[in-house]
Formats: C-alpha cells, sequence, structure tokens
C-alpha cells in the first residue's frame, strides 16, 4: 500500500459521491500543498492498519455550493448549517477510500470530522507523515482534497 | 459508556502525561465549550466502537512553553517543530485516553494529528456530536481539551 493507491482511491471515492449527490464528476489535477488557507477546512481522521487524515480546503463559497446542492436551500455564509454539511462531504469522501482500500480486510476506521473555518490560518501535519494534495474540480466548484498519512 | 467516562479517562491521561513528560501536575476545571480561537489546535480523531476527536486548543504561548517542556529548547513563535511538539502532546494524550477506557477491548483507533495554528479561527464539530471542554492547568500553562464523541 503506497500513497499512489490512496491517491487512486481518493479519485474512486471523489467519483462516487460527486456523481451521486450532486450529479456532477469530479475533476482531479495536481497542486501544490496546502499550508495558507482561508475559507474552511473539514477533515476526518482514521486509524488502524494505516492512520491519517483527509482534509478539505474551500472557499466560503465553495462551500456554500456544496452545502445548497447537498441541501437544496441557498446559504450566503459559512454558518453551522454549512459546516455539518462540508463535514458530512469529507465523511462521505473518507468513507468511499476506505471502501476502495479495504479488500479483504478493514484498513482503518473513520473518527467523526472536525471543522476549522476563518479568514486566515495555517494547517500543519506531523513532519514524517506522507502528504499528497490534489485540486478538484466538480461543476462551478473547485477545493482541494489533501491526504496525510503514517505507513507502519 | 458516556461523556463522563471519557473526561475521566481524559484527567487520567492528563495526570499520566504530564507528570511523566513534563514532571507537573494537571489540574482540570470546568471550560466554556470552545469556538472562536486564536493561537494552535491540535486534534487527533478516533474511530472504532466510539467515534470522535480530542482537540487541544491553547496559545501561542502556550504551545512555545510545552514545546520547550517536551523539547528542551527556546521557542517564539509557532514553527514547525512546536506544531509536531503540540501534535505528539494530543497523541500521548488520546493514547493514555484510549488506554484507560478501554478494558477488555479496543474501543477506537487513533489517527494521527492535525493541527491548525492563526489569528483568528472558528472550530466546528458536527451538531449532533456529544461535546465537553475542560480548561487544564500545569505550572505556568494553561490550554483547553475538547472531547467529542458520537456514541453510536
Amino acid at each position: 500500500m503506497t500513497i499512489h493507491d490512496f491517491r487512486r482511491g481518493l479519485e474512486w471515492a471523489l467519483q462516487d459521491v460527486f456523481s451521486t449527490m450532486f450529479n456532477q464528476t469530479a475533476e482531479v489535477s495536481a497542486s501544490d500543498d496546502v499550508s495558507d488557507v482561508s475559507g474552511i477546512s473539514a477533515i476526518v481522521g482514521f486509524g488502524g492498519k494505516v492512520s491519517g487524515f483527509l482534509a478539505l480546503h474551500m472557499s466560503a463559497e465553495a462551500a456554500c455550493n456544496i452545502a445548497q446542492g447537498l441541501l437544496g436551500m441557498e446559504f450566503e455564509c459559512v454558518d453551522d448549517t454549512v459546516c455539518d454539511a462540508i463535514g458530512e462531504l469529507v465523511n462521505m469522501l473518507a468513507g468511499g477510500l476506505k471502501k476502495n482500500l479495504s479488500r479483504e480486510e478493514e484498513l482503518f476506521k473513520l473518527s467523526i470530522p472536525s471543522i476549522t473555518n476563518g479568514q486566515e490560518y495555517r494547517t500543519h501535519a506531523p513532519s514524517d507523515a506522507v502528504k499528497l494534495t490534489v485540486g478538484v474540480t466538480a461543476g462551478p466548484t473547485r477545493f482541494r482534497a489533501r491526504l496525510v498519512v503514517e505507513f507502519k
């Protein structure tokens, strides 16, 4: 199991979730690694044979678009409902990743999502973990997805 | 298993980690629930029979003090080494919590820590999860620890 397997699993989960929930395709592209962020970040941790976390980073506007797609209501700012919706999105993606990667054995368990939002903040992952960030475009919405994995 | 068991487990972990690593006692007090934050937040997720996450929220100064206590070096600002140190602290505390709560069976697996820092940001947990925040005083250092748990 390598970070490339995780990337393939994440691409599969993105296609699955965006086609099912939003009737959209999700295009994945290369991205710089994420550190300085503004907008909203939603993270689901995982632990087991492999441990790490999946983080989504997006603008307030992208978060409102996604919440609207999920809930069928319009949002003008990142309120608790939008935070819950982006938490649910990262949860579905992490669930899809787990399903794709766990063949004969369950590879890891998922935590519940934690969400951060603000005008300017930095994110940091343990220095010794493997990191991979991709850009995602789904319909009019763009965001970044970051995988941080510790292979034991 | 209730949030009170988690609180007792967290208090045990705080005593264990601060006496072992810092030769300090850790006093736990009531605290308002944390939402608006500045400084640094370090989060470890957990998943299994019970899922959730443990978050530490502290000022940059408190983070530098703790990193100094762990590494024996002085720090003037929150750099990558300080972030790693606070990630290691929340990792040790989540490990202690797991050890205290897992009697006959392993209750959950841990993710790796994710760290956020900045001047002004908000944190959010899923609306339907149980939340408990405590204040912690250890020597000259004060911070807040927040448990977010989903009982299935």
